[in-house]
């Protein structure tokens, strides 16, 4: 299955916000009770993560949402590469 | 299956913001690309909706992603109802 730009650059994103707050990936993947290889999934863009994880990761890492989350102009960009 | 507090609210911003935007439930469902009936059960707090669809929606509303979501502290506030 060809990997989403757009999964991607949510996993890297997510991977960003979760270094920054000192998790490693083994600890955040138990702090938000998911699987270990499923959560690194998540960060390899492999995953498309369901709004009930993504709230319960943002609480966990004590930011918004959308935070881990690309912006708009980055989403704009990626989707047109992907169209051409 | 009881109804996710996070759910609700998630859905209820979702439907502020489309609204806002001026677009029908009818009309955003097809915007973007998302049955009906899958697209109001959204909205209700009743599917946990995922990412894909999530970027999908903020791009077709114009908005950041995060703006969907509902704000840290009220999740946190959720959260505690839903452990009493």
């Amino acid at each position: 299955m060809q990997k989403r730009p757009d999964l991607i650059a949510l996993g890297r994103k997510i991977r960003a916000v979760r270094e920054d707050k000192g998790f490693s990936q083994e600890g955040f993947s138990v702090e938000v009770g998911l699987d270990r290889a499923y959560y690194g999934g998540i960060e390899r863009g492999e995953r498309n993560v369901a709004a009930v994880n993504l709230m319960k990761m943002a609480q966990a890492l004590q930011v918004e949402v959308g935070e881990l989350f690309p912006a708009l102009d980055e989403l704009a960009a990626l989707s047109k590469r992907r169209t051409k």
